[in-house]
This record gives C-alpha cells, sequence and structure tokens, in this order.
C-alpha cells in the first residue's frame, strides 16, 4: 500500500462505485454469501463467500459491462457497443447492451467453443443490429477488426477492464459484500487485468477502513504480482493456465495504480489448486465455480495465506465453465 | 385426491408441521428459492426451485431427523437413537443427534461408498457413544442387528419416513418455499418411500389451497405409481436407478394414506432424463443436484408435464453425490 499516493490521481472513487449501485439495483442480482462450517475448521478463520457464479450470465463481469453501457449517451446507444472477448465479458456486455435496447457487436475468435458463441448470440437474441463475428486468430488481427467496425458504425468500444466505468462496476461486488458479512479483516480477489480487484480494493477500503485486499493470480501467469515488485507494468507471454479468466498478459494502465496503491500482496495458486477447490465446492458446497472462479477461494483453502482467526472476504468470480470440462476437470482430468 | 377421506385420519396435520418449524428455527437453512430465465422459457412456466441440497448436510432429511430427535423425552435423549441407512437419513441423524446431546448409532453397509462413511462419522464426532456399525448385507439381516442394538442398549429406532415427526419435518420444506415464492398452483415433489411429499401435501394444501401436487418417481421404480392405481401398497424388487434416495420398495403405512388422500398424480423420469436435469443445474444455475434431487426438476425440464402459464415450485431434494460419480454422469456415463 503506498499511503502517499493521492486517491484524486486513481481512475475511480468509491462515489463511482456508489452510482455503480443505484444503476445495478434491480437489475444486476444480490448475490448470496455463503459460508462452511468445513472451510472455517480447515482454515481457522471465519470465511464469506461472494458468489458471483450465481450471477446473471455466471459472472461478475455483468456488472462492470452494464454500469459502463448504462452511462453511454444517446447518440452512442443508437450506435451500440463493440467489444472483443472469447469470455464472460462478451457475455456481459451482449446481455447488458439487449437489457438497455442498443445493438451490440462481439468479436471472438472463429475456434471459440460453439457453447460460448451459442450463448453470447442468445443474450442478443431480439435486439436489432446485434451480431457475433468471428475471425481467425492466426490471420487476422482482432484488434484492426474493432476499430474497422467501430469506425464504419461509430460504435463505442468497451474494454474488458481497463475502463472507469468497468472498474467501478466491478467494485459493487466488494460493497455488497461487506454490507451482507459485516466488517472484514481481508478480502481475496483473483486477478486477470486487475478490473475486478481495483474496483473492491476502493470499495473495500472504504467500507471496511484497515482491511489487506490481496490478489491471486495462478502460478503461471504471475504478471501483476510481477509488475507490483517492479514497480511498472510487466507484459508476459499468454499464460498456460485453467484459470482461463486470468490469461492476460498484463494489467491495465487504470487498474496498476490502483492495485499499486491498494493492494497489499498477490499470491499465487497451481491448477492443481484450483482444481481441489473446484472440487471443494461441488462436494461440501454444491455449487459449480469455473477454475478463475476458484482463484481466491484457493489461496484460503490449500492454505497457501495464514489466515487464522481473520474474518475473510472471498469472491467466487464466476461459474461459466463448459460442462463437459467441469466434469473432466472434477474426475482429475486436465 | 379423495376429499371424503377425513383430515384426522391422516397421520399429521399442519399443526405438526408448524410446530417443527419451530423446533427447526435457527437450526436448519433457510435454504434460498432459485428461479432460471432459462427454466421457464423451455417450460413456459414459472418454476421456483427450492434448494435442499444447500440444507445442512447437504439434504431435506435433516429437517425430519431433527424434528423427531428433538421430541425425545429426556429417557429417550440419555440412551439416544439408531438408524439404519446409507444415505442421506444416516447423516441426518447423526448430525442432529450431535446438535442434540445425544448418542447416534447408525447401521450401515459394510459396502458403503467410504465417503459416506467417514462423513456419518465426521457428523458423531465429540458425542459420546456414537458409533458406526457396519453389516455385510449379502450373509446379514439389518433390521435383526437393529433390533438387538435397540434392545441392548434402550436406543429408540427412527426410520427414514414412516414416522409421523419425520414426515412433518420434511414438511417443512415446502411451508417455507410457499411463503418465499407466494402461492403456487403446482408443486413437484421426488418419491421415495413418500416422508417428503406427504409431508409438503399437507403443508401446501394448507397454504396455497387449490394447489396440485404431483409425485415424480424413477421410470425403473414406480411403486408408488402402482400403488394408487391398485389402491394398496405395492411392494416391488429394489429398483435399478441412478436415483439412490428412491431405491425404495414400497411406500409407508403412514406416508400412502396422506398420499392417497392429497397427491393428485405420480409421473415417472427416466435415468437419461435425470442427467439431463443435472447437466441443467451444473450448466446454467451453477448448482450440485444428486440423482434423485433431480426428479421433480426433470418432469418440469423434460417436458413430462404440460406446465405452461402455472407457478410451479420443484424440491431439489439434495445435494450429496459422491464427486467422481458426479463427474461420469456430467460426462455421459452411467
Amino acid at each position: 500500500m503506498n499511503p502517499n499516493l493521492p486517491a484524486a490521481s486513481l481512475a475511480i472513487s468509491y462515489d463511482d462505485i456508489a452510482a455503480a449501485r443505484q444503476r445495478l439495483q434491480g437489475v444486476a442480482h444480490l448475490t448470496p454469501v455463503m459460508t462452511s462450517r468445513t472451510a472455517d475448521e480447515r482454515t481457522g478463520a471465519t470465511l464469506f463467500f461472494k458468489c458471483e457464479n450465481l450471477q446473471r450470465m455466471g459472472a461478475f463481469k455483468f456488472r462492470g459491462g452494464y454500469n459502463a453501457l448504462a452511462r453511454f449517451t444517446a447518440a452512442q446507444r443508437r450506435t451500440g457497443v463493440i467489444a472483443f472477448s472469447s469470455g464472460n465479458h462478451a457475455q456481459a456486455v451482449a446481455l447488458s447492451a439487449r437489457l438497455l435496447g442498443m445493438p451490440s457487436v462481439i468479436v471472438m475468435p472463429q475456434d471459440a467453443p460453439a457453447a460460448k458463441v451459442a450463448a453470447t448470440r442468445g443474450y442478443q437474441q431480439g435486439q436489432a443490429g446485434s451480431e457475433v463475428v468471428l475471425y481467425d486468430r492466426y490471420t487476422e488481427d482482432r484488434e484492426a477488426i474493432g476499430r474497422r467496425l467501430a469506425e464504419e458504425r461509430g460504435m463505442t468500444l468497451i474494454p474488458p477492464y481497463d475502463h472507469a466505468d468497468v472498474m467501478a462496476g466491478q467494485g459493487t461486488a466488494a460493497a455488497e459484500l461487506i454490507e451482507q458479512a459485516g466488517p472484514l479483516d481481508v478480502l481475496l480477489v483473483c486477478v486477470g487485468g486487475g478490473g475486478l480487484i481495483s474496483g473492491c480494493a476502493v470499495a473495500a477500503h472504504h467500507l471496511s477502513p484497515g482491511i489487506e485486499v490481496h490478489g491471486v493470480e495462478p502460478e503461471a501467469g504471475n504478471d501483476t504480482q510481477q509488475s507490483l515488485a517492479r514497480g511498472e507494468i510487466v507484459h508476459i507471454d499468454t499464460p498456460k493456465t485453467i484459470a482461463d479468466g486470468a490469461q492476460t498478459q498484463h494489467s491495465g494502465q487504470l487498474t496498476f495504480p490502483v492495485i499499486q496503491a491498494l493492494v497489499k500482496s498477490i499470491v499465487t495458486v497451481s491448477d492443481a489448486q484450483l482444481v481441489s477447490s473446484m472440487r471443494f465446492f461441488a462436494e461440501r458446497m454444491k455449487i459449480v465455480v469455473e477454475p478463475t472462479g476458484c482463484l481466491a477461494a484457493a489461496a484460503a483453502l490449500e492454505g497457501v495465506m495464514d489466515l487464522k482467526g481473520r474474518r475473510v472476504g472471498v469472491i467466487l468470480s464466476g461459474g461459466n465453465v463448459d460442462v463437459a470440462r467441469y466434469a473432466s476437470l472434477l474426475a482429475g482430468g486436465a
């Protein structure tokens, strides 16, 4: 934490999160906070799991996507939104756009799982001007495609994390959690590009002063851990991990300064630890959590951090995992 | 439904369920009721899923077990409780006994899954006089073992379904559901020995007059459907189905008259339909439901019943399924 960094230099403040909560009221689910005696016995802590796997479209990404689109001007709404994503951000933007009555174009790789393409198209259904544009990721540049489409159609690009409205929307998850569970000593959040942890860190420090916020990355993709150590954004190759939502190569220009200011440390967990936590959620808590969604929990459940005697919030970020892949991971495959 | 049958002849009334709710207050979880736009679109109905898979020890059985044990006299509490079960009833009795500070003896087959034996022992931990007694189901008679132990130790036997206090406890699930969701047109409940459906039918007819209660059995084990048609309890061989909680051979002396009086029909679903529903819950609702727990839902989701335009309560009875078996079922195995 860097107490010398004035809050004014950060991309968002708690007011932005409070405003996002207003916009999401009655639109996003107030997801439950679950507890588990077994998890508490195993860790010696009191754990509060914020179930964003039970959020609309199955992940916290809906919060940020909807908050960003809800702030569009009338002119922006007419032309609509464009996003590149093969993951939860795609579905978040597609669904939010339909709910707000605007066209969405989602740029996805041709080899994205058919189920994800179908789900995204499903969320676009009934909204004129919406489509999924497929590209060949070996021969085409998705950013060039996006820029061309945005220019041709006058659409607004919403990136998956490096955007103040997206960050503020994601922060509403931690704000709700603290209201539901009461003050916390520690908050554990997964880290990909940093949209979720930056929003949550701002909310948590405001609502639970003295809280420690820790980020959790996959062992194979610890770019943010490296960036914090070096004091600048480190770029890595696309990491090989089952946590597909955290296969980012670097944190954002807007998210990183918030992480530097408000996140105490970044720890890492292995894919095997993610699978073990995924099994714990199926077996003991009867919920489906995707690999990326298990990052924060694994840091607690697998003993990566010593949390004895502390009240700990854990964000379960999502539950969108192909059912065949989920079965294979539960069964011990990869 | 037989309107000529006076309520006084049934084993339980709504007052018993109201009293059970008092006993369970602050002990059982008030489980959530989940909804799904996708499920509603698929069926044309408005479905309310009562999540007893999120109940303590993972199934509704905790309600009936605890209610029965909470009514023990001081003398009964001193000597404790005995139950035969390799399923959720075993864990319900073991946990309830410990919470109430009495010994429990659970008689289980030697070849019961190690995880179930361990879970039952886990629930007994710290309670003096509690144990799991294993028997060889090919050479020994569990009822004889139970009778001998009950006599020797003066323990009280609590059967899994054919007991008024057990039935009343299970009925609290439907009472809560109707309070949470509002009046319903239809209630769908799985049927094994009939403990859950008999309690729920009494609660539902009291709290939502005019409701239709339908039972759902596995195709291979439709003894209650046959019993209703014949007007007497039909015994069948142990059915071969993945719905292990509904592998009962006949309904009970106490449960069957309630079913005759208050249940409109029994429908059946196949194992393949159970697996399809189990996948739906994992994929779309991010929850783990055991095969037996999918019975009621499958009747709605798989189009077995026409529910268009109706408000339908669906009891998801439990979530206790061995994780390797769950993975294999999701992957398409048996």
